[in-house]
C-alpha cells in the first residue's frame, strides 16, 4: 500500500495484550511498581504489538538526511556542506550514531532523501533523493505537495524493506532543520515562534533571536488552517516528511517507534496529524534542550526516557534509549514470578 | 593490603588524562558539547583511570545481601524472609538483576555478608557472612566495631578477587535497609530523620511516619561526633559496610564505581568519610524516589544518569546505566575527529 493509503489504517492498541502484560508485571519477583517507568513502557509495547510478552528485536535505526534552503539565512552554527559530509561519515562508520548503533545492537540505515549534493550510486545508502534540498520556506513553499508525498513514500518504503522490524528508531541529519521543526511546531500547535526556537547545534542568543524572526516569517507567510500535508509541503523538510512516512508505516504494522529529539518528535506530530492514532506507537528517547521539544512532547503526551543534555540528533539520543526499551520487555519475559521463585510477596506480612 | 590500610591510599584523579580526553571530545565530528553529560562522564572516567581514552570493561555487578534487626520493628512492606529468598532467586537467574546484568554485558557476583539464614555451602555465591543480621539499631548497636571492619574487608576482598575490573557496580538486598540508610544519612549529614525517610519498597504514609520515628530513635541514641567507622557499627548494615569496603578498594585501584540508588549511595558517603577522595570515583546510576537519596547525592556532588522512578535496589538502576557509561567512553574511543573525517566544523563558517 502507498503511504497515503496507510493514513487511515492505524490500529488501536490491543488493550487485552496490555492488560495481560500488566498482570504479569504485578507477579514478578519485585515490589509492585518498583520498576517504575520500565513497567509502564512494557505494558504500552504489549498494547502496540498485540503481544502480552513482546520483543523489540530486530532494532533498526533510520537516519534520513536532507538539506534546507532556509539554512542560507544563517539559522545554523554550521554550513550546509556539513550535511553531505556527515552522510559520508556515517558510511565510513566514524560518526557518533555508528558507535551508538553498534552498542544498541541495532542496524543503521542511512537515506539521502534530499541532500543538496550528489553521492556516488555505489555508496551504501538508500538513494531516494526527492530534490536537492528544500526551497527557503521563509519566503516560498519548501516543496511541491507531490514532493512531500514522495518523501513520505520514501520513508514508508525504507521501513517496509527492513521488515520484520521490532523497534523503529528515527534519526535525521540536515543543517538548518531545528528551524524547520520550529516552524512546523509553531504552525501546527499555534505557539509563538519565539517559544519553540532554540540554539540548535550552537547559536548564541543573537543568533537565536535572528532564527526566531526567520521562523516567524515562514509561519506568518501561510494562511490559517492549512491541512497537515500542505503544512509539510510549505515548511519542509524532506527528512521530516520521510520520517513521518516511516512512522506511519511502522504504526500501521503495530511496530513501536522510538523518537530521538526535537526534529524526530516533530515528525511524530506530523505523522499523528496525518494518520490519527499514530501517537499511540510513539516512545520518546531523549529530552532535547530545545524549548520546542517540550511543547511538542506535551502535545503528544510523551515523556522522554533520558535527559542527558544532548543536542546532536542523527538518532543518538534514541539509540542510547534502546537498551532501556529492551530491558523493559526482557524483564517482563524473563524474570520469575513470586510463585515460580517461592518468594513471599508483601501480602505475606 | 587490608581495607583499613587502603583508607589513606585513594589517588587524586589524573588531571592530565582528563584534559587530553576533553581535547579529543572537542575534535570529534559533532557540535562541541552536543553529547552533554556523556562528554563530561568520559572526561571524568579518563581522570579516574588515568587513561585519556579509557574503557570500562569488564563490568562487574556486586550484590551484597544482609539482614537488619530493625526490620522486626515493621519498617518494611516485606517480611525479612524475603532476603534469603531473593538470594536464591539471584542464584537461579530469576531476578530482575539477572536479566539486567545480562543485558549490560556484566558479570553478577552475589555475596551473603550477613543474611539471617543459612545457605548450603555449595551455593554459587560468596559466603562471607559476618553475623546473622544486625541487631536492632533503634535500641542497641547494630554490630561490634570489628564486625563492621570484617564486613568492609569482605567487600574489599570480593572486589580484589574479581580484578581486573573496569567498572564496579554496587547493588544490595536487605529487607529494612532503606531505614538503615536513612539513619546513617541523617546522622552523618545532620539532617532530620523525617527528611530522609521514605516509602522503601511500598509503605503507606502511616508506615513512613512510624519508620521515621524508629530512625529518630536510632539516631538520637548516639552521642554526637562519632567517627564514621563507629557510626557504621552503631547503625549498620552489613551490606552497606561491604559496599563501602568494595568502593574503597575500587577507588584505591582507580576503578570507577557506579552506584545504584539510596542504599548504595549511602555506602558511597560512608566510604568517602572513611577514605577521603573516594567521592571522585563515584558515578550515580539512577535517582531513587527516596527523599534521602537527593540529600546524599547533593552531599557527594553527584547527579544520576537515569530517573525512571524505579525503587527496586539489587543494583537494577545502576545496571540500566551501564550502557550509558560504556557509550560515553566508546564514543571517545571510536568516533572520528573533524580532521579524520573531512567534516567542516563551526569555524568553517
Amino acid at each position: 500500500m502507498s503511504v497515503l493509503e496507510l493514513l487511515h489504517t492505524i490500529p488501536s492498541p490491543d488493550t487485552d495484550a496490555a492488560q495481560k502484560a500488566q498482570l504479569r508485571q504485578d507477579r514478578l519477583t519485585k515490589p509492585t511498581g518498583s520498576l517504575g517507568r520500565l513497567e509502564d513502557l512494557s505494558v504500552r509495547i504489549a498494547g502496540m504489538t498485540g503481544r502480552p510478552i513482546p520483543t523489540i528485536d530486530p532494532v533498526v535505526i533510520f537516519v534520513f538526511a536532507a538539506d534546507h534552503g532556509v539554512a542560507a539565512r544563517g539559522v545554523s552554527a554550521y554550513p550546509a556542506e556539513v550535511t553531505p559530509q556527515m552522510v559520508l561519515n556515517y558510511v565510513r562508520g566514524g560518526a557518533v550514531i555508528n558507535t551508538l548503533a553498534r552498542l544498541a545492537g541495532a542496524k543503521l540505515c542511512v537515506a539521502d532523501v534530499g541532500v543538496a549534493a550528489d553521492f556516488p550510486s555505489e555508496l551504501p545508502i538508500t538513494h531516494c533523493k526527492v530534490r536537492r534540498g528544500t526551497a527557503d520556506w521563509s519566503r516560498q513553499p519548501a516543496m511541491k505537495l507531490e514532493e512531500a508525498v514522495a518523501a513520505m513514500q520514501a520513508g514508508c518504503d525504507m521501513f517496509q524493506v527492513e521488515m520484520p522490524v521490532g523497534l523503529a528508531v528515527m534519526g535525521e541529519m540536515g543543517i538548518g532543520n531545528t528551524a524547520t521543526a520550529a516552524a512546523l511546531v509553531s504552525y501546527l500547535l499555534g505557539v509563538d515562534p519565539a517559544l519553540v526556537t532554540g540554539r540548535g547545534t550552537g547559536l548564541d542568543p543573537a543568533g537565536i533571536a535572528a532564527k526566531a524572526a526567520v521562523v516567524r516569517e515562514g509561519v506568518e507567510r501561510l494562511p490559517t488552517e492549512l491541512p497537515p500535508l500542505h503544512v509539510l509541503a510549505e515548511l519542509g523538510g524532506l527528512e521530516i516528511a520521510a520520517m513521518a512516512g516511516a512512522i506511519i508505516a511502522a504504526a500501521s504494522a503495530r511496530v513501536p517507534v522510538l523518537l530521538d529529539g526535537f526534529i524526530s518528535t516533530c515528525a511524530g506530530l506530523v505523522a499523528s496529524r496525518l494518520a490519527p492514532g499514530t501517537e499511540h506507537y510513539l516512545i520518546s528517547g531523549h529530552r532535547s534542550p530545545e524549548s520546542g521539544h517540550t511543547v511538542v512532547l506535551e502535545a503528544l503526551g510523551l515523556s522522554p526516557l533520558l535527559d542527558l543534555e544532548m543536542r546532536l540528533g542523527e538518532g543518538s539520543g534514541a539509540a542510547l534509549a534502546v537498551p532501556l526499551v529492551r530491558a523493559s520487555v526482557d524483564v517482563l519475559a524473563h524474570v520469575a514470578t513470586f510463585d515460580e521463585a517461592g518468594v513471599s510477596d508483601s501480602h505475606g506480612l
